[in-house]
């Protein structure tokens, strides 16, 4: 991966950071395809609010954007993490502390071709996830949960593993956001309590709108999701995904993966900014 | 701080340290007087015991102490952190990685001296404590809770924020354990599913029962803990310390803390071991 650290090369932060110390910062993940950042004013305007919740100073777009710039991608995995910055020993935080930014580029997943045409394999995961109101939808940098849940499995085979929150709702998979299709209604986890609210989520229930599906955004149960007509898996890397398999289950119904797959592509690039120096 | 990074001297990590990616590791505080660091068997006990709730290999004693001895230490604040180490971008960890380890010292904090003879003032945090039964008692390093609790508050007066669970109990402080006694009877949170199970903790149930209080590990609620006969708490640097003062309820009752305090100061340096090169 290409590094910098507030806008330097070199991938080293002091221990002192309270993203280490703490995991005290909040992060996002996205695409960059043939230079241009796709959906990039929704990924931005969502690292702005997550570093809200958490009371951290945002980098202006502009910086990052430069940031961006001299690292010009082509076709890359990106990266941004901003942490608090740094402290003394101990939780109490400095307000007039500057936040750490680090933009990271590396290369894309290599994922099968046939990824949306024959769909993913899935496991449930025993690993609960836990109820935190004033931090669910944010992707902060407390992520143990998903390594504990990622550890569960080494079968390359299975591509996520889906997770219930501490009340048995199936919430979203380690990497990914979750939905069902049911009778024309798509539904996923209100993440009011827990999960995160991916930026590719957003994208897939508008697209869903303008398919003609109903969207319903509602906690459910593994037997509910075993039920369901089909499966879909979404995140800013791999788009809409759909579902074969988890365990004995399997889904034949990739229709809709599909075409809100090609939807939210078409909306991605639409939405997407140049990543080069001006 | 002087600070040893897998026994060499810098104060500097990658950004593809787990611990920073994700919070995927553990830590410790502990205190270092005249040269001998305080209850240092119990402090890698729990050490070892929080690497294997998370599957992370934890460095031999021998290597600690190693690290320890080149920083010499006399009166100090020690905190010694374990992360996973390195991992490719992804959730998914090598079980083949070693883990980073980092040895800090710093200055003690600096308590009021008559910090065990009039008590101290604390508040209650509006932050719940999230539930996860699966981290419950571990010192890991995803402490978002603490750092979004210690900011609601900047009043230098106030020692501690009490912080319940998204159950209502009061489970302990920030960063410190809490106690309550009742008609003879030492009350604390079992921390079963919530909660950092410290090293002072099983020190002061221990000493409880060396000095004829019952003990009991069971949740309790804001009104156990105003009606109180005496509210403690407790952590490895400030020993036990009475509470004097939740915003309008006040304690004067500080005997058991005192007697509480001298016994496990006793029995800390009873159970310390020299941190000199042998």
């Amino acid at each position: 991966m290409n590094t910098l650290v507030n806008g330097q090369a070199g991938a080293y932060i002091t221990v002192r950071d309270r993203g280490f110390a703490y995991g005290d910062g909040v992060f996002r993940t996205l695409k960059c395809e043939a230079g241009r950042l796709l959906a990039w004013p929704r990924h931005y305007a969502k690292l702005l609010a997550d570093c809200a919740v958490l009371g951290i100073r945002c980098p202006a777009e502009s910086v990052l954007l430069a940031d961006l710039a001299q690292l010009a991608p082509e076709n890359a995995t990106v990266k941004l993490t901003v942490s608090r910055g740094l402290s003394a020993r101990g939780y109490a935080c400095d307000p007039d502390a500057d936040s750490t930014r680090i933009v990271q580029t590396g290369i894309l997943p290599t994922y099968p071709t046939n990824l949306h045409t024959v769909g993913v394999q899935v496991r449930l995961c025993d690993w609960p996830l836990s109820i935190q109101p004033g931090l669910a939808g944010v992707k902060h940098l407390n992520r143990l949960d998903q390594v504990m849940a990622r550890r569960e499995w080494t079968d390359p085979a299975i591509f996520d593993g889906l997770m219930c929150n501490t009340r048995a709702e199936v919430v979203e998979g380690v990497m990914t956001n979750l939905y069902l299709l049911k009778e024309g209604v798509l539904y996923t986890h209100p993440l009011a309590d827990c999960g995160v609210a991916g930026v590719m989520r957003n994208l897939v229930l508008e697209a869903g709108v303008d398919l003609g599906f109903k969207t319903a955004q509602q906690p459910f149960t593994v037997k509910a999701l075993v039920e369901a007509d089909a499966v879909l898996l979404s995140n800013s890397l791999a788009g809409v995904v759909p579902v074969a398999q988890c365990g004995a289950h399997q889904w034949h119904n990739f229709d809709a993966a599909q075409r809100l797959h090609a939807a939210v592509v078409k909306q991605s690039i639409m939405e997407s900014t140049l990543c080069r120096a001006a």
